[in-house]
C-alpha cells in the first residue's frame, strides 16, 4: 500500500526526486537511533548526513535551494521530528542562504561553520510588546566607537535557549523611518547576554524557544549585517527566503500522515467493508493528496526561482503566498487524517496521534498569515492601511 | 468589554437566561477551588451545586433539559474545565434523562443517586476493532436462568476508570437483526469485571478514558434495560438525546475563549493602533460570534423540544444536525481565536494558551459527523449504503 | 420519497408549521395560475392570499412576525418565484413591521391598505455613490414651511420601477452628526419625481430594481417618519427588521432544491447502482440539510424574539448574525445541489437548472455580509474603524 | 493601478510569459473587434492569431504544451471571451495534442488542418442516462467488413452544433470489459449522423453545446482511433491531457477579474477612505491573488512535465488534482469579487457584473471533480467502490 502514496505526487524535477529518495534512505537509521535524545543531539545527526550544507551555485543536479528543499523533504520523511525539520529549514532558508547573499565572502567564511551544525543560529526579532510591527521594536544598540551597545529584549525565539550565534535586529535610529533598524550578528556568550525564560511550546514542542534579554551587551567588532540602518533590508531578505520555502519542512511529515492514513484505512474493516471503499473516505483522503501535491508544487517552483537568481525581495508576493498555501493546506491536511482517525487521534499513543498544534502554528510562524494577506494586497496597489 | 461579550448573544428563553446567570454566579469560587484536583472532586464540586439533578417535567421555569442545559453552561462560563463540563453533559444528557425515560419507575429510582454525584455512569459501547458500526459488537451476554454473563471488552469509554457503573451494550442475539443486542445497567465492582487500560489523552484531558473488559462477569438480576433485545432501540434513543444536547458543554467555553479574546483585540497596541481597529480582526470576531450565536439558538431549540415531550428518536435527524452544526462551529471558533493570538496560542503558560485537540474530538465523540451525514441522507430517503 | 424530505425538519412551533403547511396548499394553484404573468399579477395574487396582511399581536395562534415568516415560507415551498418571496418579504419585514411600530396609529391606518397588495411600497436608501455609507448621503431635504422639497437621486431600488410608495432617506442636516437624515414615506406620482434607470438583473430577474430621481419634488404634509433628524433611528429600525428575517424568503426555494436533489440522486443510477448510495451524495445532500435546519431554526428564533415584544434595534447583533448565517447556507445549499446536478445544472430548459446568483445576492442584499461583521464587532466592544 | 497586478505573479518559465505578453498584445485589437460576432468567426480570429498550432517538439522556446497554455493566457488576458478560450483549450489540450500522440504520422497529418480553424472538432462522450460512467453507453458501432456503423446518440457535446468532426466513443464489445469500447473520428456530414438538440447554456454561454444522435451512420474507412478495443485507452489520454492543463482557459479570466477588482477598491471611497483601505477588502484581494497564483504555478507545472515528455496517462492523479485546485480556485476567486461588487455584481451592465455559473461549471466539465476525487483515492490505493 505505501508504494502507490509514495510514489505518486513526486511531479519535482527528477534530479529533486532523487535527492528526497536519497535522504530518506540515509536518514532512515539515524532518525530511529536519535529518536528520543536531546535537540541538539538530532540536530548534529542531521547535519551530519549534510542537511546543512548549502550546494555551489555552479554544483550540477538541482540548484541548492531545490537541493536543501528536497533533503528535508526526504529526512522528514524518513520520520525526522517535524520540529527539527522546521528547526532545519529556518536555519538553513530563513538565516544561511540570506547571510550568504548578504555578508561579505570572508564574513560568510567565518561563520560558514553553521553547515556542520556544531554552531547554531537563532533569529530574534520579536518584542512582547509589539507583535509583528517591526517599528515597534525597543531593543536598542547605540554605537560606541568601533562597537555597538545592545538593551532590550526579545522573544519567541526559536532555537534561543540552545543557540551559538543570533541574528538580532535593533533600532539604531528613530520613528518610522526605513533606516531606523540594523541587523546584528554576534555570539550568545558574550557578556551582557542572558538567556531568559524558555518556554513550553504545544506546537513543535522538541525543538526549543526562549528569550534574550540584552543588559549592556557589547557587541564584537564585525557583528553589523551589511551597514547601519539596512536592519529593514535585510529583515525583508530574511523574511521572504523564509516565507519562499520554509514550509518546505512540512512536506515530510505531510507525506507519512497521507501515507498512514491511506494504510488504515485499506486495512480497517468498517460496516461489513474496507473503510476506505466509502466515498467519504476517498474525498478526504483526496483531499489530503491535494493539499499535499500542491504544496510541492508551489514549494519547487519557489525554489526553482530563487535557484535562478531572482532576488528573494523581488519574490515577496509569491513567497507570502506560498507560505499562506502551503501552511492552510497543511492544516487541512491533518485535519482530514484526524477526522478518519476517530477517537485514536486523540489518545496519546494510539496508531494514529494526531498533533494539530504544529500544523496550526505554521498559519503564525513565519509571518501571520492575515499580515501577510495585508502585504500582498499592497503590492498589488492598494491603499491598506496598517 | 466583558460586560458587551456577556450580554450579547443571550436569545434564549429569558428564564433559561437567568439558570445561567445563576449558575455562573454560584460555580464562580467553586471552581477556583477545585481548580487543581483530582476528576472525582471535581465531578462532587459540581454536582453540589446541583447541576445533575433532572427537574420534574412539570417544575415551573424552563423545562428540565433546558434547564440542565443552561446549568451546565452557567458553569463553563464560571470557567469549569471543558472536560468536566463534557463529563457532566455526557452524563446527564445521554444517560440520565434517556434512563428515566426507558426505565421503570422504581427502577429509575434506584440509581436516581446519580443524580447527588456519588455514583458515576459511564456508557460503553465502542469495541476495538469495530468503531462506529453496532453490529460489529462481540461483547456478548448468555442468559443463565434470572442472569446473564458477560464477556467481551469495550474501549474508548468515558469516565470508565472511575466510574461506578456502566451502561454496557452486548449481543444477545446473532448477526444484524435489529433486535441482535440488549443493553445493561450493573455496578463495576462485582466480579469477571476489569477496568483495563486507561489512556493518555490529548482531548479533554482531564476526563478519564479507559477500557473494561468482561470475563464471565454474572450481571445481578434487574441488569437489563428494557427488555432483551431492545439494546438498538436503547441505543438509539440514548445517541438521540446526546447528539441533540451534548454539545452544550461547549457553550461556556466558546463564550470565554469570545469574551478573552475581544478583550485581548481591544486592548492591544498593534502597528500604531488598537488591534481591533482591523477589519480582519473583526471579521474574525464576527465569525466567533456567529458561531456561538447559532450554536447557543439550536442548542436550546432541541431542549425546548425534548421540553415539549417530542421523544428523542424523533428527533434523530435534527439531533444529529445540531451536533455536526456545534461541533463544527467549536472548531472553527477555536480557530479563529488561535490565528487572533499569535505564537502565545502555542506557549502553554501565555495568556492565550489554544486547545484546538478538544475542539476537534467534539467532531468525533458521541458519533463522528462523517457517520452522521450519512444517517441523515438516510433519513431524507437516500439509498445510502454502509 | 418528497414526503420525508419535506416532512423532516419541521422543528417551528406547531402553530408555525401549520401555517407553512396551510400556505403551501393555498398558494399551489396560484402560483400555477400566475406563473408568467408580470410582477404585479403575482404581486397582487399573493397578496390575495393574505400574506401581506399583518397579524394582531393579540391574535391566538403564532405572533405576527412568525405568521408572516410561515406564509412566506409556505408560498416558496409552493413554488413562488424566489424574486416575489423576497419582494413580499422585504415589503412585510422591512417597512409594514417597522411602520407599524413608528407611526402614530392614524399615519398607519392612512396606509394599511398596502396590506392588499394595492399598493406597493419600496425602500430608497442607497447612492450611486456612496455604497453602504449612510453619511456619503447627498440628497437632500430642504424644508418650507410645512413640506419639504426633494433634491438627489436613489438607486438599486427593488421594486422602484413598479411601486407606488417609497419610503425615503435624506439629508435635512449636515456631516456625520446621527441627526442629519430624516426619512420620508410619500407617493411617487407627485411633480418632481422621476423613475430613472430600470436594471436588468441576472439575480432574482424577476422583481425589478431601478433608480429614483428627485428634482424639487415637493412632498405631501404629513410625508415625514417620525421626527426630522430620526432618519438614523428609522434606518436602523427598518436595517434590524430586514436583517432579522428577510432572509426567511429563502426557506421556501431552499427546501424546493433539497428535495428536488434528494428525488434525482434516489432515482438516478450511476456506475451500476443508484447515486443515492455514494456517501459523497449522502455528504452533500446532509449538508445541505444542514443548511436549512440552521436556518430555520434562526430565522424562527428571531420572529419569537421579536413577538415576544424585543425592539429590533436591541436584537441588531444577533439580526446581523442570523442574516449572514442564512445568506451564506443558502449559497452552500445551492452550490452542493449544482455540484450533484452534473451539466444539467448549467443548462437552461433541463431538468437541474441552478441558479446561483440569487443566493449569492442575499450576501449582499439587506447590507453586505463584510459590512455587517464590522458593526457586529463593534457591538461587542471592538473599536473597529470604519 | 493595473501594471502592478499584471506584473506580479508572472513566475512561469521566463519564455512562456513573454508569449504570454505577445499573444495579449496580438490579441486586444482583434479581440475588439469580434466582440460580438457569432462563435465561428470569434474561433476563426483566434485561429489566425496561431492559437491552435502546436509547435514541434524541439522548436527553441517554450515546449509545446507550455506554449499552448500561454497563448490561451495571452488571448484571454486580451479580453477573449471565456467561452472561446474554453473551447480552444478543449480542443487543442483535449483533442489535438492526444491525437497528434495516438494517430500515426500520416492520419494526423490528414487532420492537422485543424490547427489553421477551419475545421472544428468536437469530442462526443456522454450520454443521456449515463452521467459520467464510461460502461453505462449504449452507442454501439457494428463492424461491417471494411467500415464501423454507428447507432445511438450522445449529449453534453461542447461546439456539436458548429462542429465539423467529432471524436466519438461506442461500444464494440459487451460488459465492463476495458476492452469494450473504442474510438472513431469522422467527419459529421455524412448520412445517418443528426445534430439534434441544441442547448441554451447559463455557463459559457458564448459557446455551442449540443448532442448527435447516429442512425445506421457509416463511418469512413479509417475512422478508428487506434485499434478496436482501445477506446478506453484513448479516453484515458484525452482525459488526462484535459484535466492537467485545460483549465489554463481560466487564467486569463482571473487576471482579468482581479485586475478589475483592484481598480474598482483602489479607486472607490467609502466610510470616508479608500474602499482598499480595509483589511477585509486586503484580504479578499489577497485570496484571489493565491486563487490565480497557485493555479498559474500548478498549469505551468503540468505542461512542462507534458514537454518534458511524461506519457499524460502516468499524470492522471496530478492532473485530476490541478483540475480540481484550479477549478476550485476559480469559483474562489469570482466569490470574492462578487462581494466585493456589491449591489453591481447583480447588474448585467453595471462595470461590475459577475458570472458565476461559469467558474461553477468549471466544477464539473472534464470530469466531475467528486468523480475525479474517487479515482484519485484509487490511485493510492484505496479499495473505493463504485
Amino acid at each position: 500500500m505505501s508504494a502507490p502514496a509514495d510514489l505518486l505526487l513526486r511531479t519535482g524535477p527528477k534530479a529533486a526526486e532523487e535527492v528526497v529518495d536519497t535522504y530518506r534512505e540515509l536518514a532512515g537509521p539515524v532518525v530511529e537511533k536519535v529518536r528520543d535524545a536531546d535537540f541538539r543531539t538530532q540536530w548534529q545527526a542531521m547535519a551530519d548526513l549534510g542537511v546543512l550544507r548549502l550546494a555551489a551555485a555552479d554544483d550540477t543536479g538541482p540548484g541548492p535551494v531545490t537541493r536543501s528543499l528536497a533533503m528535508i523533504e526526504g529526512i522528514g520523511l524518513a520520520g525526522a521530528d517535524p520540529g527539527i525539520c522546521y528547526a532545519l529549514a529556518s536555519q538553513v532558508f530563513g538565516m544561511q542562504f540570506p547571510l550568504r547573499a548578504a555578508l561579505a565572502e570572508d564574513a560568510w567564511r567565518a561563520i560558514a561553520e553553521v553547515q556542520d551544525g556544531g554552531t547554531l543560529l537563532c533569529h530574534a526579532l520579536t518584542e512582547r510588546s509589539g507583535g509583528s510591527d517591526p517599528f515597534s521594536m525597543r531593543t536598542r544598540a547605540r554605537r560606541e566607537g568601533d562597537v555597538f551597545v545592545l538593551d532590550g529584549a526579545k522573544t519567541f525565539i526559536t532555537a534561543a535557549p540552545v543557540a551559538d550565534r543570533a541574528i538580532v535586529f535593533a533600532r539604531t535610529g528613530e520613528g518610522r523611518s526605513p533606516f531606523a533598524l540594523s541587523a546584528f550578528l554576534f555570539p550568545l556568550d558574550i557578556p551582557g547576554v542572558v538567556r531568559a525564560e524558555s518556554f513550553t511550546k504545544t506546537a513543535l514542542p522538541s525543538v526549543p524557544m526562549g528569550e534574550l534579554v540584552f543588559e549592556g551587551a557589547r557587541l564584537p567588532a564585525g557583528s553589523l549585517i551589511g551597514d547601519e540602518g539596512s536592519g529593514l533590508a535585510v529583515m525583508a531578505s530574511t523574511t521572504a527566503w523564509e516565507r519562499a520555502v520554509i514550509l518546505g519542512y512540512a512536506l515530510g511529515p505531510m507525506r507519512r500522515t497521507l501515507r498512514r492514513i491511506v494504510e488504515w484505512a485499506a486495512g480497517r474493516d468498517h460496516f461489513g467493508r474496507r473503510m476506505g471503499a466509502s466515498h467519504q473516505v476517498a474525498s478526504r483522503v483526496s483531499e489530503m493528496a491535494l493539499a499535499l501535491h500542491r504544496s510541492r508544487v508551489q514549494l519547487y517552483a519557489m525554489a526553482a526561482l530563487l535557484d535562478a537568481g531572482t532576488p528573494a525581495r523581488q519574490l515577496a508576493a509569491e513567497a507570502a503566498l506560498t507560505k499562506i498555501s502551503v501552511s492552510e493546506d497543511y492544516v487541512r491536511l491533518t485535519e482530514h487524517a484526524t477526522a478518519l482517525s476517530g477517537v485514536r487521534a486523540f489518545i496519546a499513543d494510539s496508531e494514529l496521534p494526531a498533533d494539530l498544534h504544529s500544523p496550526m502554528a505554521a498559519l503564525t510562524y513565519a509571518g501571520p498569515n492575515d499580515l501577510l494577506r495585508v502585504g500582498i494586497a499592497r503590492q498589488f496597489g492598494l491603499p491598506v492601511e496598517n
